[in-house]
């Protein structure tokens, strides 16, 4: 069962949770003086449109016209029942899920690379940064910037970048420069060639290179795919539709979940639910954020200050994190290896709004496969951290004989994961 | 601008275009005598619902409940039209597309992967075997004998197996056998590897074995993707919820374009519209194959009997033929090198009622890396050579000033092709 939207149907704003949440984040800090930080320092990289939804307290933001236009070549995605996963688990729980896997990059994060394509355009960016570890960010925002002919400049890990191909190809043929990292285009990229030419390269150097690439030009800016408060915005368009399509079949969610890197996946499926709780309209409302136990920010991080990134070049952020130096073990869901949160994901969690939990790379894969020969769909690794813990609710649901409706995120496909699937299969995964 | 069809208004039934045709086809021969082939003989690799299809004179033939319910898992699947591509080309041209790439398997395939799995599960068969190249076909077989429970066994082409894993993983993921073809399950593949341990195998090879292997049990039978009048009823349902789309819309496509390697995805999309042509109904409809320059079947081959397969074990077919013994260039459309067509294909074009155009590998490329640029999709190879035409066409009506409305079918996207477009993109790509 598939419950479509309309065109005219999708939400014309986004919600934003900042109003919402029961006191204030903490702002972030300035590295260099450990006050908070000024917005005109983040102008150097952000356009100032982002920069006031980094700080709006307005519960609705409009999406500009443009956006919705290209939005509308996936969106509004579907929301799908798994009839067939429910049959097999013999639950009586209804398990529905958002589909957002159906965007030609192949999951959510074009929601926030195109508004942010779009805001930099009209701020007069020509050329956007950022970094990509598998390719995942580094694919959306390629796809976002070719509609408003902004020049995609993405610094790649190198050792993906060499073992890694699909993603590099698919943001190449979608136009982007793909450079693998650390390169000789900026100056902290030559110290790490200088020290090893063969350097593998890392998501903390990437992002330092991105970073000072675009502070060397007003018309560089550079684009992050989670963590900010503008990125989580833009991603709730996710369950502002799965409450309308919700709202056709009569129903509402009991339990919402989400798998959880930074967090956009997780807030884009869960804010616009969290909301009702909050409001007190929905108190019994379970929401879970799932992670690796191998990166496992909420569940065992410290809730401090701490930097964006591993060189500490970013504003420090109160957060769940691991450390900025935490480095996590190459697990195959590169998408949840972040030593922190979002902040105000992190803050729902300090107020007991939200629930987390963690597993092991070998059980997320085990259930992978399992929605794949029962549902037909292959999800991403990220994405089957939340199917794990789907089934786990729906066999709760089962031995308790509870009705519940479980709504969780789609957040990826995993046609370019396929070397973990094979790994898993053949029995030589191993849980780190 | 995407027209959805809801689950109710799926067509219930495919379309037989035999009844239609202006003249009977000319029946299959047997291999052994040069005389009409006899059901029975057909009874050992196919099972008789299928064979019942495969000569049936009935206009419609019911879509089966259970074969419905998983068509809906990805059906109906939207018609799309390509807004961006008109106004970069500045055609008064309207183009829209069938998005058949939605399925889980990626392409049009599993419209009669699904339908020839329920026919072989309720005529007791637990085994079904096939061939694959890249394993487009492979992985649509994989995923719909999933929900049957049948048991299925690819044989790959060896020097695929090893090159590109990703759809041999994908098969696996959902559970099928895939064999490296030779290989020493059949006496006809220990007789190739004796010759050469290392061989690197052939599209015929993986046919003759898979076909030995059905003939070895009752309970073991097997599948085509194309080519028969079975495989492309099918895929019929293609055209058919085109037509409600269009009917939506208060519209009817002037033009329908279609890439063709056996037939199956260019007779989807275009059949039932033929209909309409054929009945006088719509005598100005023009419609388009697209076949690669380097296996240019229509546009060069002999209306002929010739066999199916390059062993010569298969019924002889008339079709237009380049010789079953034509080896085509290894261009990247894998699914388009194929020596004959579908005999009702080839019936069309001797009659005058399609037309043929043939396109070399780079220049379609050129296309499938526009249409990913302006559109945002990516398509497959196959796929491509159809968008090539739609450009063609569409860049005359701006020339002559004609509104035309195009359909053509999208059949799979390229995830799983991304080394040809790099090919492409670096300039390595040649012409055969």
């Amino acid at each position: 069962m598939k419950i479509y939207l309309s065109y005219d149907e999708m939400p014309k704003k986004w919600f934003n949770i900042l109003p919402y949440l029961p006191r204030p984040l903490d702002p972030p800090l300035d590295p260099a003086t450990g006050q908070p930080i000024s917005p005109e320092k983040l102008l150097a990289i952000f356009p100032e449109p982002l920069i006031e939804q980094e700080v709006s307290d307005k519960e609705w933001i409009d999406i500009p016209e443009e956006v919705l236009r290209i939005y509308s070549i996936w969106r509004p995605t579907p929301l799908q029942r798994a009839e067939r996963l429910e049959k097999f688990l013999d639950t009586p729980a209804k398990i529905f899920f958002k589909n957002e896997s159906v965007s030609p990059p192949g999951s959510h994060k074009p929601n926030t690379a195109v508004a942010q394509a779009y805001y930099n355009k009209i701020s007069g960016t020509r050329v956007l940064t950022t970094e990509t570890g598998a390719g995942q960010w580094g694919s959306a925002l390629a796809f976002a910037t070719m509609f408003f002919g902004i020049k995609c400049r993405v610094y790649m890990v190198r050792v993906s970048y060499n073992q890694k191909p699909s993603r590099r190809i698919l943001m190449q043929t979608w136009g982007a420069e793909v450079i693998p990292s650390p390169s000789d285009r900026t100056s902290s990229g030559k110290k790490f060639l200088s020290q090893n030419p063969e350097h593998p390269g890392s998501l903390g150097i990437a992002i330092s290179e991105a970073i000072e690439d675009a502070l060397s030009s007003d018309e560089i800016k550079y684009s992050l795919g989670s963590v900010l408060n503008h990125v989580l915005l833009h991603q709730t368009i996710i369950g502002l539709e799965a409450k309308k399509q919700f709202e056709k079949l009569g129903i509402y969610p009991d339990v919402v979940v989400g798998s959880i890197g930074g967090g956009s996946n997780f807030a884009g499926i869960s804010f616009p639910f969290i909301k009702d709780k909050i409001l007190g309209e929905r108190k019994n409302l379970e929401v879970w954020a799932v992670e690796p136990s191998a990166c496992p920010t909420l569940t065992k991080g410290e809730y401090r200050y701490d930097y964006g990134d591993t060189a500490g070049l970013t504003p420090l952020l109160k957060m769940y994190t691991l450390g900025h130096d935490f480095v996590p073990p190459p697990i195959h869901a590169g998408g949840l290896r972040y030593h922190g949160d979002a902040p105000s994901v992190c803050l729902l969690y300090n107020e007991g709004l939200i629930k987390a939990c963690a597993y092991k790379q070998t059980e997320v894969f085990s259930s992978a496969v399992l929605f794949a020969r029962v549902e037909g769909l292959l999800p991403a690794p990220e994405t089957a951290h939340a199917i794990k813990k789907v089934i786990d609710i729906a066999l709760e649901c089962k031995k308790n004989k509870e009705e519940k409706v479980i709504l969780f995120n789609f957040s990826g496909h995993g046609y370019f994961d396929l070397s973990a699937y094979d790994e898993f299969l053949s029995g030589r995964m191993k849980d780190v």
